[in-house]
């Protein structure tokens, strides 16, 4: 990869705190705000928060990683040979994603038994997707980047198709005041999540400069981006969407 | 930029760890104090104590950036070569700022719809202000400085003029124990905020040494009472008038 420049590490450790700063907050403003939601809604609320602080926890690390791999000295920015670590991304992914979809479907309160096949199918569906995504994030070669890309995608447009074909009768049963928030929920869910295949195909793109110093940047506080909408924006949509039924009692 | 003296630096350093104290003191009071106000007026509690957790929090990387910019040896003071970082201060006011308005708002109990619209047209001016002014505050052009800060200034004004007219008539709406306290809730913000755009302008000013050690620190410690105000005292303020309407049963 192509040296960054100090303007380039700031920007990219300055989105890392942002994200820090965001997930911290969104975590203690659901894990607060739990108290005003109805018992039923609870564990959804729960959820969000959980997610918040894991991805909370995992910026820190990614900020120190980002300050451990440059070092600033009076002459300028040198690598100090230490790598930074792309990992704790699909470490937290693997953890997030699959509870992500678990909150939308919580806070649906569909039946006992929907509810369970529909959590296990989309979060087992989820976790399948991180894990055959990383062999080819990890790989300098291109034919195993893509080849674990192209499987990675089979569950995540199952996923897709799911939220759109599989939720829509669900969604339709809500009641009418929370009825566009939920939809918008799901929107919200599949519009971030479709950033992250995008960023990774850009490996593949003929042309694409993906060594340099440019494009790291770019990843970087793109991922952060979608990682806050996803995460953070998305749990207190959540929140929202449960304290609109606690409140018409639904 | 000029070298500061030991002195400076030790003072702008005091006075970030003070804000680290306030800040830290008024998060726990205001979310131990939430059990206190009526189930209404929680969420203005809550987002009063996020809002000085992420203070709390951009302040102990403040802390920690001044300290890795000046290293004290035995012959004196010398830079490390490492810049502080002033993009905690704008990551910090992207966040904190738009949050102090909808705790203004949440805290006067109008009606879910006129919540919404103040609340989102004043939060989106708050941001908008914020990611005008940061282009001209990290640009050493003197033209670019004042073209971004004209920018932010429509906004601020914005704001400044909704807070004055388009509020007026919530707070006469108010009942009659807490309508001085949100009236001083509402002077506080405007008199506080009107602090940073008068600091940013003191680039502009003819024969002022911007450039000085000087300057360098009475920004520093400027901004840091500022935020005191604007964030720590005006979330108490907020706190006080949630535990007298709910004394009131308004």
């Amino acid at each position: 990869m192509e040296m960054l420049s100090l303007e380039q590490v700031e920007l990219v450790s300055n989105a890392f705190s942002f994200a820090i700063a965001v997930m911290g907050a969104a975590t203690v403003f659901l894990f607060l705000g739990r108290s005003q939601v109805a018992p039923h809604y609870k564990t959804a609320v729960t959820i969000s928060g959980i997610v918040t602080l894991i991805a909370f926890y995992h910026y820190w690390r990614i900020f120190d990683s980002w300050h451990a791999a440059f070092n600033v000295t009076k002459t300028g920015l040198e690598a100090t040979g230490l790598k930074f670590n792309d990992a704790y991304r699909y470490v937290d992914w693997l953890l997030t994603v699959p509870l992500l979809l678990i909150e939308l479907i919580l806070v649906m309160k569909l039946s006992r038994e929907e509810t369970v096949s529909k959590a296990t199918t989309l979060a087992g569906a989820a976790a399948l997707m991180i894990l055959l995504g990383y062999p080819g994030e990890v790989s300098a070669d291109m034919g195993t980047k893509f080849k674990w890309w192209f499987l990675s995608m089979i569950p995540f447009l199952y996923i897709v198709f799911s939220l759109f074909s599989g939720l829509s009768k669900a969604i339709n049963s809500q009641p009418e005041s929370v009825r566009d928030l939920i939809v918008t929920a799901r929107n919200l869910t599949v519009v971030s999540w479709c950033f992250y295949p995008v960023v990774y195909a850009l490996y593949f793109f003929p042309g694409a400069n993906v060594g340099s110093a440019e494009v790291a940047t770019y990843v970087q506080v793109g991922y952060t981006i979608a990682d806050i909408v996803a995460k953070a924006v998305f749990g207190v949509f959540i929140y929202v969407v449960a304290v609109r039924k606690t409140e018409a009692n639904a």
